[in-house]
């Protein structure tokens, strides 16, 4: 068990001196820990085959084995991760607001870190090196806990990081490794130094993590998505639309758990889709009016809330788009949800009105992510509205600060009319 | 006591219209409301003399029933306000990014409303119309809860919103006043319908929100607000924006409450500083060092913590620019702190290391405030660093969505070779 006051003031104290360090430095971080991950390829491999032996002995399912195993494709991944990344413009001190506030007094909005983060992640090893490396190029500060059974793995992965740290002058404190639940349970009380806590897992997890921690929680929380085939909805278009969001893969956030009609579309659409999601092995459960179209086992109502996270799907037979977008704001997640017509009027109804990260028109759900978004990784996906919305990249590892540049004024001066506010928008970058 | 579900349920219903409402229907509502303000004007001063006379009363400090009036000036102010607010540009629909992710798959990043916000204000009948206006502004409905001592006045009010908003066919439930404590520990339990919750008061009481409540808060809280001198200092300024910043309204966030003086400047500013502050009538609270070149009352470790929102001030000799820094981040409230010094690179290192909303350089911290910096006004300062820091204007009530625009596009092409990201920035704005 660590000190996590400890490790936490260590971070916070290693985040001063990143969060004013310039682009290049960071960016030598990041190749010079590629450089490193490669000299000591054999060594990562080995402790991921430990962490991979003791997972088949307990009995660890196949597709979690599989997001375990960390061996040379997964390296070349993650170094060409790297490199991309450093490839990528500073997210930091770019000015975003520029206003003279009276004669003489200038004020800057400035991008700038966050600070301190604690990220808890699943049993990805190349999860650890993404994470930590988007912290570090935004100026951040990482706390980092994976899952139990990539230990071995993510310790030397974490020494890695940390060793490229060192090496470019920086403190190895910006990233540090926790390896026990009672490390989590203690990061979640230290509330003065960490500034913000990403959960990635389930719903009840996220939950719980807000529940015990007055720190600021973005979840990165599963997925209810929906996708409505619309009455004016090219039937051929809708059947490969739905089918790719329900079963290119089941298990992540981004796939969809319900599908909705038009009940105008349904008696073309229905059959076919239904043909085709039993063909990839989906279970349709229907509402009353599905099931009299095709066959299907009947859906009760917990269906309409439940992320499967399999080969099951729930199709629900609407009376109109504004009953799609009511059941979608009611029982979705507010992750991702997609409209499949060919009536723009439609899709813009259904885009504006459903209140989800990500609204989506004649395209699969599973587009929902920051690579394919084209912000070169992800920490998580936020279903929450504030600060981050969907994806976040390196933008969402940012904050501002407002810098004012004055020469002695007063609000006295103000109150007296010896000075007035000029409030003029100005065309320039914060000198500094 | 109000039902609160019911409240809330009907202030989501009516956020889905107001949030895809136009901006020249938006302004109507801001400016109808100033007209029937200004027709109701006897009225409303009469019902806020009632609370007048109650809270006088009962003995309410002098300087409370002051911000409880709410007369012809009161009127004046707030109906220019609406009248300027009406004039501000959109908040909403903005594309702030775009991107082509593969052929004829155009993805937007659109500003848009958060939702239903509830904000817990004090005892000024103006903040009321002040926040409802931006939040209507920005395309949120709101549930508003003011001081007890200001309850006739509030429901007028309210009212009045109610009306202005029903008259340019909008539901009245985009706005609606609670009435009791109760009232508010119902809201607090609302976390499915309700997006965000801003508490106005102390530090405590946002403490309290926030251990009560799942819903997100954005704290206005208060400001342990510094000043620093530097070494660099010329001491006329010092004097002149210390004294500022502490005096001229103490009992505000934005006012300082802890002067730091580098050891080298102290001989030559010290004296003449103490002799400004005691002329305002403040009480010094000096650690050992400013005790031997003035005579003060000697500080305790609690003062360095404190907020006193009075004519107090404490004052610590530091022996470099790190220690004030340090101090600043250790003892702060992460609101507003100013440098004083002639030396750029001084100003540079505490601007960019002082981890707070604000870093002021050479000016009074009494400048942090949303009408000040421009954004027409507030609905609270916040401190953390997630969504919004500093003052929060109508930016600070938005989010974004993502739009995602295609043809047909699935994963299961991406995946066999069949389509490939292009990740070509778009010039264009989201088509709706």
């Amino acid at each position: 068990m660590n000190d996590l006051h400890d490790m936490s003031l260590r971070a916070r104290n290693a985040y001063y001196d990143l969060s004013v360090s310039d682009l290049q430095s960071r960016n030598r971080v990041l190749l010079t820990l590629s450089e490193i991950l490669k000299e000591r390829a054999e060594e990562i491999f080995a402790q991921n085959q430990l962490d991979l032996a003791d997972a088949e002995k307990s009995g660890l399912p196949a597709p979690l084995l599989h997001r375990l195993k960390f061996g040379r494709d997964k390296l070349a991944q993650v170094t060409a991760g790297l490199d991309a990344l450093s490839t990528l413009p500073d997210p930091l001190s770019r000015t975003t607001y520029a206003e003279e506030i009276e004669q003489g007094l200038e004020l800057y909005r400035v991008v700038c870190p966050i600070g301190v983060i604690g990220i808890i992640f699943e049993s990805r090893p190349d999860a650890l090196i993404q994470i930590a490396s988007l912290c570090i190029k935004s100026g951040n500060t990482v706390l980092l806990k994976g899952g139990r059974e990539a230990l071995r793995s993510n310790q030397i992965l974490c020494d890695c990081v940390r060793r490229a740290l060192s090496a470019c002058g920086f403190s190895p404190d910006c990233a540090q490794l926790l390896e026990s639940r009672e490390d989590v349970s203690s990061m979640l009380k230290e509330d003065k130094l960490i500034d913000l806590i990403i959960p990635r897992g389930s719903n009840e997890f996220v939950r719980y993590i807000m529940d015990h921690s007055r720190i600021p929680v973005l979840g990165h929380s599963d997925g209810i998505c929906h996708v409505y085939i619309d009455q004016a909805a090219d039937p051929a278009l809708a059947v490969r639309v739905a089918v790719d969001s329900k079963v290119q893969n089941v298990s992540v956030c981004n796939a969809a758990e319900t599908i909705l009609i038009h009940e105008k579309a349904a008696p073309a659409v229905l059959p076919a889709l239904a043909e085709a999601l039993s063909a990839s092995g989906v279970e349709i459960r229907g509402d009353e009016s599905a099931c009299g179209l095709i066959s299907c086992v009947p859906a009760s109502p917990e269906d309409w809330a439940s992320e499967y996270l399999d080969y099951i799907v729930s199709i629900r037979i609407v009376p109109s788009l504004e009953e799609a977008v009511s059941h979608i704001n009611r029982f979705g997640s507010h992750h991702t949800d997609c409209i499949i017509t060919s009536d723009q009027a439609a899709a813009s109804v259904f885009m504006n009105r459903v209140d989800s990260a990500g609204v989506y028109w004649n395209v699969s759900t599973r587009f929902a992510d920051g690579f394919v978004y084209g912000f070169g990784a992800e920490v998580g996906i936020a279903t929450g509205k504030l600060h981050a919305r969907g994806p976040m990249g390196l933008e969402g590892l940012t904050t501002y600060k407002y810098k004012l540049i004055g020469s002695g004024q007063t609000m006295a001066d103000i109150k007296s009319g010896a000075a007035v506010y000029t409030h003029r928008p100005l065309e320039k970058q914060c000198p500094f």
